[in-house]
C-alpha cells in the first residue's frame, strides 16, 4: 500500500487562493488565504505564486501530495483540466485529473470540471463546485441529494448514488451585479456598500413576486415603479431586487429539476446562504448547510481515491 | 368654433428631440431632429433649447399650438406631467395635460404618462409611448388591438374601445445592454459595433430556447457554454442572446396578457422591429407596422381633442 502522505489542498479561484495542509486522517493542520486569484496574478507565474506561498509546507517528509481545484484548472489558469461528463462520480474525477510539474519538481494535480448536456444542444459547466459537492458527500456520508451552490453563477446539482447526474447554472449573482451597478434600477438605490444589508421583508416580497409571476423581465421593472411611487424605501430596493432574482432562480430550478426529496444542501455561508435559505423556505423547501471547508474536504477525499487507484495498479 | 391653428409637435425624449410643424389637416409641413435629449441639456434650460430650435415656427399666425410628449414631461424634464390611470382614453390624456409658459410667453402643453396597476401592488408606467399608441389608433382607425413597443423598456399594451386598458413593461433592451457591455457573456463576443448585425439563425435559436424553457436565468448561461464549446461562432453570440431575451419577453407577455385576437401592432422600425416581427412569428403571432411618425400623429390628434374640449366650454 502507498505510504500515507499529507495533502496540500489548493482551492484556487478567480479572485482568491485558499490552501490547507491536511493530515492523512483529514485533520487540517495549517491553512492560508491570499488574494492571489487567477485574475490577480499580474504577470507573475502561477509557479512563482505557488513557491512563495506554499514552499514551507513542501519540506515535509514524505513529500505531501498537491491537488488543486477551481479556475486554476481552466484555460485562463495554470493547466487546463478537462470537463468530466455527467453522470460524474469520484472515480471519474480522479481519472480525469490534469498534472503539471513545477520548476522545482513538485507534481501538482488539477481536478477536472464537470459538464452537463441538456436537451436541444445546450450545456452547463462547473469548475470547483464539483469538488465542494464531493467534499460534502464525503463529510456527511450522503449519496443522494440536491446541492445548491449560490454565487455569481449559481449551480443546482442532483447527486444520485454518489454521482453528479445533472446540474443547472443560473446567472443570478452576475445579473444582480450588472443591474445594481449599470442599470436604471441601480440609480434609485443608495450607493452600493461593501455588503448590502438585508431587508428581509422587501426580500420576501421580491421572492413572492417571482414565485407567482414567472415573468422576470417584467417584474424587474417593478423595482423602478416601487421606487418611483415610494412603495418601497430606496434602501429596501436592493433587497427587493435580490429577492426577485433569487426567487426566480428557485422557481426555474424547481421547474427544471423538480423538488428535492429531502432538504436541499446549501454550499456556502454568511449573508448569501441566509438569503437562499429564506427564499427556498418560501418555496416550501427545507435547507441544511452542506458543511464547512468543502473544497478541502473534497480534495482530501480525491487524494484518497488517487491512493486507491495507485494501489490497484 | 376655435379657429384652426397649426401645431408644433415635440417628441422630446431622453436622448433626442424631434419636432414637426403640422397643418390643421395633419400634413407635416416641416420637421427637425436634434440630439438635445433631456439627458444632454448640459446646463442649458429647456426654454432656451426650445427658443433656439423652434422659434422660426412661432412666427406663424394664428400662433401655433405647442404640445410635447416623452420624458420632457417627467420629473427630470421641463414640467412634470402626471400619470393618467388605466383605462386611459384620449379625453383622459387631454384632461391631464400639464402646462407651462415660456419666458417669451409661449404656452406649452405636456402629455401625461399612463399608469397601470397590477394585482399584488406592482405598477407600470409609460411616458411617450401612450401618445404613439393614440397616434396609431387615430391614423389606422383601429380601436381594439395589442400594441408592441420594443425598446430599452419594451411595452405591450392592450387597447379596447380606443382606451389603453392595461400594459406591461419588460426590461429587455436594458438587460441586453448591461449583459453585452458588463457581463462575462459579453467577453466572448466581438467588440460592440454601432448596430449589431443580425444572425437570423442564431436569433431564432435563442427565441426557441426561451420559448420552450421558461427559465431565462438558466438559459443565459448557455450563451457562455455555446461560446466555450464553439457551438456558435463568437459573431453569432450577440444574436443568440438577443433572441433569448426578445423570445423571453414574448413568452412572458403572452402568458400575462394572452394572445392578441388580431395581428400585434408593432411600433418602431428598422432592425429592432425586424427582430420583434421574427420573434413573434416564431410564437405564431402575426405583426403589422403600427405606422410612421406616430408621436406626431398622436400629438396632432390630441390637439384636435383639446380644440373640441375648448369649444364645449
Amino acid at each position: 500500500m502507498t505510504a500515507d502522505r499529507d495533502l496540500i489542498a489548493l482551492d484556487w479561484g478567480t479572485s482568491s487562493l485558499r490552501a490547507a495542509l491536511i493530515a492523512p486522517d483529514g485533520t487540517i493542520e495549517d491553512r492560508l488565504s491570499s488574494p492571489d486569484g487567477i485574475m490577480f496574478a499580474n504577470g507573475r507565474s502561477f509557479d512563482s505564486i505557488f513557491e512563495t506561498l506554499i514552499s514551507p509546507w513542501l519540506a515535509r517528509r514524505p513529500p505531501p501530495r498537491v491537488l488543486a481545484s477551481g479556475m486554476i484548472g481552466s484555460r485562463q489558469g495554470w493547466v487546463e483540466a478537462p470537463y468530466a461528463a455527467c453522470p460524474a462520480g469520484f472515480a471519474d474525477l480522479a481519472r480525469a485529473m490534469a498534472w503539471t510539474t513545477t520548476a522545482r519538481g513538485v507534481r501538482v494535480g488539477f481536478a477536472p470540471g464537470v459538464r452537463a448536456e441538456h436537451a436541444h444542444g445546450t450545456a452547463d459547466v462547473m469548475r470547483g463546485e464539483e469538488v465542494e459537492i464531493f467534499g460534502a458527500i464525503a463529510s456527511a456520508d450522503v449519496s443522494d441529494a440536491v446541492f445548491v451552490l449560490p454565487g455569481t453563477h449559481s449551480k443546482w446539482a442532483r447527486v444520485v448514488g454518489g454521482r453528479i447526474v445533472g446540474f443547472h447554472t443560473f446567472m443570478t449573482g452576475e445579473l444582480y451585479g450588472v443591474l445594481r451597478r449599470h442599470s436604471i434600477l441601480g440609480r434609485l438605490m443608495p450607493e452600493e456598500g461593501e455588503e448590502e444589508a438585508l431587508d428581509a421583508d422587501a426580500f420576501a416580497q421580491g421572492c413572492a413576486a417571482a414565485q407567482r409571476s414567472g415573468a422576470p423581465l417584467h417584474e424587474l421593472f417593478a423595482v423602478r415603479t416601487h421606487g418611483l411611487f415610494d412603495r418601497l424605501a430606496a434602501a429596501a430596493l436592493p433587497s427587493y431586487m435580490s429577492g426577485l432574482l433569487i426567487g426566480e432562480e428557485a422557481r426555474e430550478a424547481l421547474a427544471l429539476m423538480g423538488a428535492p426529496c429531502g432538504p436541499a444542501r446549501l454550499v456556502g455561508r454568511g449573508d448569501l446562504a441566509e438569503r437562499y435559505a429564506l427564499a427556498l423556505g418560501l418555496f416550501g423547501i427545507e435547507t441544511v448547510s452542506a458543511g464547512e471547508d468543502l473544497a478541502f474536504r473534497g480534495l482530501h477525499a480525491l487524494a484518497g481515491e488517487l491512493t486507491r487507484m495507485e494501489d490497484e495498479r
